[in-house]
């Protein structure tokens, strides 16, 4: 797919120019905890290195590296954010440590090959805004063969779920409609005008978006009504870009609720901060975008619904075919395939379903 | 000031994609009616005529053109809602006489010139969007020197206005910089970094959200607490690109209400359809948006607040100094510079004010 670099720079990077925006990733305590005690807890992977860091943001990583007794750190930043992340630096005292470098870090030329590279990447369902292919593209060319990544590993998890968000979709969706037939009426009585046969596109357009849309979704645990399987595994430290365009998974989930209502799927993340196979963590740390009664974060969980949705019963089996492919307008957006097949404990199955989502 | 092409495509056109973008103008009774009328009360202007309709979207205007006789009709689309508007035409049995053309009106070659040129290229506050831009290009390159516009005329007008949205976005206001002090607090105490020196930009970057952001509001005409005034008349005949490129006001208004607070201050337009002087109409159409009890249209006014409020009087005079240029980043947004200088019935003059807004 073909990106037209000034369109994706206006429409993806803009936000991330706001320090409104940086605040909100700097007040998500899980991710925020996370990092930090990936960092701290590891000292032996800064001290007296040399750090690379993809995206600095307000250069929240960059400093915590520099107080972990990094030699250097490369903070790369394509917004003018990097403009506050220098002044905060200065302010931290971490001038002669932290360089911070405004540019793409496509575009970015360093000095020296670096001994880690630390980046916050992860989207919406880990991969959305596609932005680990520059993490990787930086992995490439800066970091040493012996180096480490942070994170070093990254999942995607899948789980059947229940919301009341999949009768309001579907309500708001039929008054939609509803409006539509009364707009068709009054646009042939008031101004002679039919336009019936814009119907078909019109109700394509809006299934799209009340029915096809994927959403943000903060769960409740208990509203995941069976088991959580994983859908892709990804080393850091390996994986290509060519690895990630794609997700394809065929998993299995069990109903674990007694009589509830299956109302679709909820997709998460979790990485994890291990280091390498030759320079482990002292000190394994994880951040986990699953539901939690406690620790939730700004990132949610992506929820694809079903409408309507079906009656299932503990013990249920699913077979999910789950499918994810950049979209072809951009490619920092996704579209997934969802097919399921459901035996009941009786063993009768179900009428398999699949639908399509967009992940916006 | 340089487009990108390709940014301003995907960023102003693609909400135009939508039809439920452009159901919502069909539904606006207000804009319907004049345009309606307009049309089928000038039939003389379109009878036996050739026709452009400038951004045809749905293709309405430009089906009207062709109900009240016209010969032909070539309706400009730069979406693929020209692909809608198409099947519409058809099915309205009008596709011996509409033409639909997809393609930026800049780019189409037409095989003739026109009698008249229809369109509906008014943004909020007239100017926003700046798509008048195109219809000049279209009229320069397309009218034949006899033609009529469609609409003939438009004004902008600015009058006092008192409104509670001045109290909440100043309460919102400090609510944000309330959370960012503990914000600072949190961030250093649980991840050892010092981020006030961020504080002043962070402050602008609110203000100007929650405070110079001018609002789009749909007033009550009791909100309006003085005269309105004119601030630019526009033929459309005769106007340039340059004309509009900003708008230069010095304006007086009498406060009419009596004990009151100035919140701030309300622009509108409204546009007439008078043919020209040469090939008047037989019927004068009016376009208003102004604030009315019964007849709101989706445009509504756009809003301009003071932080804090003043208090005002009936007969206290207020002189206004009003100037509107296009943003640097984006052609189809402007920034607004507003000074008033008030003098009460008593002769004292209150120490005036000078404010920035940005029409976003
Ligand atoms: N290719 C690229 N080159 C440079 N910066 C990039 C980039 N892609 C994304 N970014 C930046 O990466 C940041 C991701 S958000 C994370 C910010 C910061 N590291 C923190 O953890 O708080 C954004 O500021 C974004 O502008
Ligand atoms: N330069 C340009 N060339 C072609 N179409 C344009 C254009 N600038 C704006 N437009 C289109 O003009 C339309 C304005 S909205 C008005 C639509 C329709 N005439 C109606 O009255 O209902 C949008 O569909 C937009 O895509």
């Amino acid at each position: 797919t073909v990106v037209d670099k000034d369109v994706d720079f206006a429409n993806y990077f803009c936000t991330y120019g706001f320090l409104y925006h940086q605040k909100e990733m700097l007040c998500d305590r899980v991710r925020m905890d996370s990092y930090y005690n990936a960092v701290f807890d590891n000292k032996h992977h800064f001290d007296g290195k040399t750090v690379l860091d993809v995206g600095t943001g307000s250069g929240i990583l960059a400093i915590w590296a520099g107080q972990a007794g990094a030699r250097k750190v490369y903070a790369v930043e394509a917004t003018k954010m990097s403009e506050h992340a220098r002044k905060l630096v200065k302010a931290n005292n971490l001038q002669d440590v932290v360089e911070v470098i405004e540019g793409s870090i496509e575009d970015v030329t360093l000095p020296e090959k670096v001994d880690v590279i630390i980046s916050e990447w992860m989207g919406y369902f880990l991969l959305r805004e596609s932005m680990f292919d520059s993490v990787i593209c930086a992995r490439d060319r800066w970091l040493k063969p012996t180096g480490v990544m942070y994170p070093s590993n990254a999942r995607m998890w899948l789980a059947p779920m229940r919301s009341r968000l999949a009768d309001q979709k579907m309500s708001d969706h039929e008054g939609a409609m509803g409006d539509w037939f009364c707009f068709l009426d009054e646009t042939k009585t008031n101004y002679g005008v039919d336009m019936s046969v814009l119907t078909k596109p019109f109700s394509e357009e809006q299934k799209k978006y009340y029915l096809q849309t994927s959403l943000w979704n903060n769960l409740h645990p208990n509203q995941v009504v069976g088991t959580a399987a994983i859908i892709k595994e990804i080393d850091c430290l390996t994986v290509t870009v060519n690895d990630i365009l794609n997700v394809r998974a065929s998993i299995s989930s069990s109903i674990s609720a007694e009589e509830t209502r299956l109302c679709g799927f909820a997709g998460w993340f979790d990485v994890h901060f291990r280091g390498s196979k030759e320079n482990p963590a002292q000190q394994e740390i994880e951040l986990t975008t699953a539901p939690s009664e406690d620790y939730s974060t700004h990132w949610g969980q992506q929820v694809f619904l079903l409408h309507p949705p079906i009656s299932v019963s503990k013990g249920d089996d699913l077979n999910i075919n789950f499918s994810m492919d950049r979209s072809k307008q951009n490619h920092r957006l996704m579209e997934v395939e969802l097919s399921c097949e459901i035996k009941q404990t009786s063993g009768k199955l179900l009428l398999p379903f699949r639908n399509k989502f967009y992940i916006e």
